[in-house]
């Protein structure tokens, strides 16, 4: 079950343990990965036929899934369910679409303007888990982002089903997104083939997406040996809880709970200011486990968990800082004092009627957010991670003849005199010059 | 001398061989940084003063440079020099301020609304080089978006100098920037402390700047095997330059060559519409190149560069943005025309008066740009690149009413029923609640 600490009772070097998440990678697995890497590299399409047969125990015939089969799967989809991801993908469309901005042209001198212009990143590659558990909301978290940006071509990957039928949920996402295609092909062999590109595959220019370990190091590896970029490096999921007096325990140990469910190395840590909060949560987290189909998962992950109990709030936020949580659920009355404090997390979730949950699938934000204290350098995919802002920049006679000196002298100061020059022969022409207003 | 192509008669694989800069790194490199970084991350502060005497030929007693030497070595930059340096800052932090914006809350479904918010990256480490030129204007570009994201630890590392000496443009640099610290370290041992930390050098979260092959293989390195984010992977520089009858060959002539006196790997490239500009630019670069005192340098990068001369506008643009230029110069009447057909490149440059030695020190813009054409996924350093946007929402009772259903219906799609009971908790209590004025 969840351990229980008492924040002054740890020394320095029990809260870095507890802070750090193990990344240490399998070395099997990587060695697999690379490997797996290189095989789809040289041998393209055949090397996935192979792996599907291998890893997911279906011979394939055809690589894609195309219009046909997407139409007929999602037929099989009800109404209930078909409104459901309607509102979800509406909500995270509304938000998503607030993203994009045109910037304002700036005069930093007379005469020199300077602005940015977001441009799609054109060729973009999904990859939507199929391992476990089948997962549209990642689909639309993914997809939609991407159509707001603008990319041309958004290539989706996903793992062969045994039944060798594509999942109509996925299909009914693939439609809203207005995508015709979607590949068989999961796992290391899956990202290798987007970061390479392969006879049915189109290359890509970045890769989205969470995956497994195999996945995880697949994307980190052709980051390095492929000029393709990656959303961010990922780990497993994990929440901090904050509560304190005003906390609803219930609240607090379905949330816990609903994060351990992902998988067994998920965390799960309750950081508080109430001693009996503590208490109550540890009660109701074994009565709510009892119910839960996957209670061995979440038990595991549990066991994997922690809850602190705090006497000063500025510890307790330095602590969740420091942790820099995927998800952090604020479960107190007033969330606006500790939220100013946040420097390092995902996503936020403010009061006690707002679960992860909701944010997971239908509030409107993302669900693809950095682990493993990555909070506290990236941020979560948005419109910004499909599109590049480019800098531009015009100079006119007048802006020339004021910054040039300035940059003539830079130049000299770094010894660069062909930078300099550069600026000289546009001066000396425009003194030369019979119309120039300016001389 | 530079090759000259008519893009009509190049197969497409000879357009495929243009386009590619080679990226493959030189093994021995890569395994002399990996034991770099591995005796940093052992050793510490040790392996930094053996690799300074054993690579920069310097014995260091100390690791850092104080306030007192680098107000000391300031004193040393004379007037006009400072001037300059204060104009390209004024400029830079004008621009650069534009960049950061507080964003509207988005109410999604009634009582869900959703945000963002910027947190600065609370700890960057920025890599000035220091080894063919000192360069200050890269510590301004680096060091005013830190400032004005609000970073709260800002470490600096440059190559110690044979003198001992701190360059007095870095001090001064240091002043306007008000950094108090500057550490003697160069090359990958710089990077691994940064990573990982020294008893001297604090570890950060983010590593920015540009370096010889041994600092890129450096930071793609650790942000593999440390938790630490890097800015964007590195190649050699370069420009395009796009020209027709209406270009300055004199202006194109000397903006080709102040790419290629970076260094013997930089490419500088002119894409025209005119065959006459062609035959001029060549004839100027001959010329230009005989005054430079870098010109053994300029003439290697110009021995690995090249002119296509194109006929149609439409096949000029799409070779442009495969090559997905660092620098993209469109020296033509109307460059707006040819702006909005760009989909990749790191910084533009408007019409005959905007040389791209503007952009590199003070029109406003970053030179910390993606080369490799890394430009079809990756934007230039801004203030964007030194804050998170982590997103918040906030759901009211009316919002988890209207959204609740919806979330248990795919939570129950997904097969986690955890995830549904966190709304499921929530739900009931409303319900059961009697003051509650929408149940």
């Amino acid at each position: 079950m969840i351990s229980y600490f008492e924040y002054k009772e740890l020394s320095r070097r029990q809260i870095d343990e507890l802070i750090i998440r193990n990344a240490d990678t399998d070395q099997k697995i990587r060695s697999q990965v690379e490997s797996i890497v290189e095989t789809v590299k040289k041998t393209g399409d055949q090397a996935l036929i192979d792996y599907a047969e291998q890893f997911d125990g279906i011979e394939l015939s055809e690589l894609a899934y195309r219009q046909g089969e997407i139409d007929a799967a999602a037929m099989r989809v009800d109404r209930n369910h078909a409104r459901s991801l309607e509102i979800a993908s509406n909500n995270i469309y509304t938000f998503h679409k607030t993203q994009l901005k045109r910037e304002r042209r700036t005069q930093t001198t007379t005469g020199v303007t300077c602005w940015r212009e977001n441009r799609p990143i054109e060729r973009v590659g999904l990859y939507i888990p199929g391992g476990s558990a089948v997962l549209p909301s990642t689909f639309l978290m993914l997809g939609i982002p991407a159509r707001i940006a603008g990319s041309k071509k958004i290539v989706v990957c996903t793992p062969p089903q045994k039944d060798g039928r594509l999942n109509p949920y996925i299909a009914y996402c693939a439609k809203l997104l207005k995508i015709d295609t979607i590949y068989k092909a999961g796992g290391a062999q899956a990202i290798a083939a987007m970061a390479f590109g392969t006879e049915s595959i189109p290359k890509v220019d970045k890769i989205f997406g969470p995956g497994n370990q195999y996945v995880t190091q697949a994307k980190s590896l052709v980051q390095t040996i492929s000029n393709t970029a990656i959303d961010m490096p990922a780990g497993p999921s994990e929440v901090v809880v904050i509560g304190d007096r005003s906390s609803n325990p219930v609240f607090v140990a379905a949330d816990l709970l609903a994060q351990a469910e992902h998988g067994p190395d998920s965390q799960s840590i309750l950081l508080t200011s109430d001693k009996q909060l503590a208490k109550q949560v540890q009660e109701e987290l074994k009565t709510q486990l009892e119910d839960l189909p996957r209670k061995e998962i979440a038990a595991k992950a549990l066991a994997n968990s922690y809850i602190i109990n705090f006497e000063k709030e500025e510890e307790l936020m330095d602590f969740c800082n420091e942790y820099a949580p995927e998800h952090l659920i604020l479960s107190v009355d007033n969330p606006e004092s500790l939220g100013s404090q946040i420097m390092n997390a995902g996503s936020v979730f403010y009061g006690h009627l707002t679960p992860e949950s909701a944010g997971d699938y239908a509030s409107g934000t993302n669900h693809t957010l950095p682990t493993s204290a990555y909070a506290k350098a990236y941020s979560g995919v948005s419109v910004d991670s499909f599109v590049k802002k480019i800098t531009f920049q015009q100079i006119n006679e007048e802006g020339i003849l004021n910054l040039g000196p300035v940059v003539e002298t830079l130049a000299e100061i770094e010894g660069l005199a062909a930078h300099k020059n550069a600026i000289s022969v546009r001066l000396r022409q425009i003194k030369n010059s019979e119309d120039s207003q300016y001389v």
